[in-house]
């Protein structure tokens, strides 16, 4: 069987195991208050070309956005996204659950459009009952987003021009950062995530962690006693300094980097593959998720011999297929791909 | 001044501030517990048509929605509604703040589909992944809707058929529910309601009680404590019996549904009127609520001597106005808009 | 029968009748934005010798603590109060329900000590694993308390101080305070209510309104987007007016305060009376609720001829009754009573 | 320095790290759908003699507690628990975030007595007003409580039969459940807890896991959809079967138990130690965590040398130190401390 099932569905890199073998019978300072979760905040920091940057460690990623929204928000605010984010579609209701509204706009290819968000606010300012309604207090992106694509820097900064005008703060799921930051052509670095972004998360486990994501509040400040609002989340590890070992390994010299190079490498090849085979592709991605157009035989034929995922039916004779390269993906499968198809 | 404005922006029926006066020094049984809410719920229950329906008496229709909704989905579950629902818009997020999302679907002038929760709970169950997202338990309609629009009773039975099929709970707001049972050529009755829903709320502020809702639970059986839900919300009134009274003299003797009838009177010679002059209705409503097309420099005019409410735009020239008649309308005052229009 | 139940039990004041009548058909603003409201707003802020003091109506208690209580604090956040205070015990989890934590301290006839809440403050804020708990935010009082005690000024003064120290917010719930300010020998007036606490409210429900409770923030401001909230707690009346109205008529010729003293001269009494047939009174309460030791054959005896309560039972052959008088006990019912014991 | 501060400031179990890595680029499924997890609760279940046990993993403590809790409660419930319960003290108001009271009762050496229980659901159910007051529905005990101490066997048979009785859910808190199970003079097997806990954690972190806590539901039944509140909580991770192997590993050949033996008997050696050396025990604990009476200027002269942990201060010349042994303390460190004390 070929595996092009997801980024998430293997281990770990080797050096990480490494360290954490090393590191095992050290005793630590526990709960994320340990030197190695002091030392992956500052590389992360430096990375981010903003050392006032703080960087906290959390476990998964709804977690995450859960916590960070739910902490960044006063109770009568809201947070907006695009349709099909993550939040608005498979968190199971995490923000909900929090007591947020999550307000929704239309999307292109994943992507919110700074003048819809303009647009809604305008509207919203302007609406005399506007008080009856949860107050926007947040943008909600990803990047990539849920479909591969990317904004560009002129697109991140009207976002976060757009947020200025109203109040807004900035949120940025990095759950694949590594993905969009080695994309060809992409002109958005991390540093200006780190510049329009109030806050943002830098995933882990899609990269190649066991587990762990690093929020970095950059432009805004952390929330008064967020620590707390993270134990009082259950996102609290007791053996903290896991995340900030695997974070420590990633940026101590560009393994993170490294790895999401190596999956859209993978990912471009994929892709002409596919493109030279005649298959249709459903989105441009530039990253490492690959959609394909297929006929419901095509799709049921495949699966018999790689392992990838459903996205959806656009009409009835057609699927719409998710093929994803990850930082463990190998030169080789590509090549018996080549053979399958 | 003419004021068509909403239908609670005056106070009750004199027949109400009677009663209350008459029963004033009696001491009574105190946070919902006394004879005349007992009354009150079943006379309503004979109403529906069901002497087993359970009655309670909430004081606004927010809170109303919050704690009917809260209390009868479980942590994990959602709630349909259509985008221009009140629970999706005008709430200030009070369903979300207790923990569940407004799944919202397609409106048809205020109306949902029920082959569209049918196509949505098709794709949700056979969605692998529908265990990462909130479970649909409940279908929230208004009826009237926020448009003044009316169901009819096969529009209603499919509705209900379809939450059958999805293990679905309906729940139909009933803010102005007497000005939809009043409408003409309406063929839906209370009992239909009755029949159909599994909750639902006879609105009492908008027709002429100083506050008060009347919640029913008919199919379905009220969750267990629902009074101890409703002191939870903050949704019970020491003098609980305020609210019952007021329902006894609305149901004891047919109060309301004459309210109901004058203002279907009222709106019916204003909607003629208006067109008679030559306004162009925007959509057909067969309630209380009247929405009429102005350019832009009419609806200016209009409001230096009308008082009615801004509802949207639908274009740069235009403005939506709504017109609305009460129980306490005055034939008269259709007279005075008469010379004014 | 003679009924000393409580002080909610009936209606309301004629006057407020009257008023209620007199406007019944005005057209008013809603939501509380309207004249009367404001009107009643100025009045209570100039008792409170606050021209500052920004008031809001709420219809009832547990709603007005609930609303308040979860919009003054962050959602990291607990609020500290006696074991007995009435957030703690009788309001079905409305605080926690709000994610908030009660965190308990013991009490004195009701009252919360200045030098606990200091030993705890100290205790946490010296806790190295203070992050790990709910960081305490405020404090919760009730003047008069639950078993119908008063502070004093001093102490209501060492209560502020402690707060100040820690950064707490003092919250009075003056559900009865009528009956307090009223109180013999007390020394702690309105304006000192309005000088120590950050925020409090003035019940109108137990000192003769039909309903609504008056949030008072003197010394702190009313939170952003209070309005919002109010309306998200489902705490928002379309014809807010109605509990403008009542407290105008409360505030703009003393009725607030002679209700009160009424109450107070029939409470005296009766506990005068109490005494000299031999009873023995429980606690030593200044205010409207008189709490009595009675055999458990007594209490069973006088239960059939008078409507009183039950508060708790101090040994197997004693009961603790209370019995409440109110702005509308009448003094023949005093005695009346007299007769009866 | 020597370390007897906490049983998780350690990495993991040499056959831990070995197994991740031999697994490590094995493709798994996801968010704990994977053949290991599977694997790793047929294990479980079969150790508590109970084949029809479900069992699912989570993270960290504070989130299974907070995930466990609110998804077996209705909103308008509350759960029991000792005053010094870890819910109650130590998880920075996890429980009242997600809407729930923590009722607490009186603690005995940290054990929670089923006469208490008894006695207060007693009350709670003659009290004519217990509507107006969350609705008791779980009872929580930790075992080995926060002090170290154990439940007998009886006392958990009679905590079953009062839960019984009200209808109540007993789920007992097993972080340190291993410590436990290999005290010396125990009564209490797996087995047992199994047959009288509906719901139970065995506690993964504190006896050597990287992270991981396994909830067995022996006696009822997982809530409904329990998998989709694990992810709306945040608690779901998308490499779930690192859980799930960690416990295979830990319970297919008895690593679990020996673990724990080994961290008793180091136990046992300490105290030995202590009372050897004239220290004075503070509780009796026959567990892994050893509480120690010292006068505050021992207390400062050992800290020098030792890191170990503040317990409290009982009076004003001493302090309650808390020594704890674990899965990995060295037995030559004991040795070390003789030299020391």
């Amino acid at each position: 069987m070929l595996y092009f099932n997801n980024d998430y569905d293997q281990g770990t890199h080797p050096e990480i195991l490494q360290r954490l073998t090393k590191i095992n019978f050290d005793h630590q300072v526990c709960y994320g208050m340990d030197p190695h979760s002091k030392r992956a905040g500052e590389l992360i920091a430096d990375a981010c070309g903003n050392k006032d940057a703080e960087v906290f460690f959390i476990a998964g990623g709804t977690q995450t956005n859960q916590t960070v929204i739910s902490s960044v928000l006063n109770n009568y605010e809201c947070v907006i996204a695009a349709k099909t984010g993550h939040i608005s579609l498979h968190e199971a209701g995490a923000i909900e659950y929090s007591g947020h509204k999550v307000q929704t706009l239309e999307q292109y290819n994943g992507k919110l459009r700074a003048e819809d968000v303009d647009e809604y606010m305008n509207l919203f300012v302007n609406d005399s009952s506007h008080e009856h309604m949860p107050q926007p207090a947040m943008v909600y992106i990803s990047h990539p987003t849920e479909y591969g694509t990317l904004y560009t820097k002129n697109e991140l900064e009207d976002l976060s021009s757009v947020c200025e005008k109203y109040g807004l703060k900035l949120y940025l799921d990095g759950a694949r950062m590594a993905y969009g930051l080695m994309a060809k052509n992409t002109d958005v670095t991390l540093k200006d995530i780190a510049k329009y972004c109030d806050v943002f998360y830098i995933g882990g486990t899609k990269i190649g962690c066991l587990f762990g994501e690093a929020v970095v509040f950059s432009k805004s400040k952390a929330p008064k006693h967020f620590i707390t609002s993270i134990k009082q989340h259950g996102a609290m590890l007791a053996k903290g300094w896991l995340a900030g070992v695997q974070f420590e390994v990633m940026f101590e010299n560009g393994l993170y980097f490294k790895a999401g190079q190596h999956a859209i490498d993978m990912a471009q090849k994929l892709s002409a593959l596919l493109v030279e085979k005649g298959y249709k592709l459903f989105v441009e991605s530039p990253t490492n998720q690959i959609f394909v157009l297929l006929k419901d035989d095509e799709f049921k034929a495949l699966s018999e011999k790689i392992v990838f995922g459903f996205w959806e039916k656009p009409d009835k004779e057609h699927t719409v297929a998710r093929f994803v390269t990850s930082w463990a993906t190998k030169e080789e499968d590509i090549q018996l791909l080549a053979d399958v198809l």
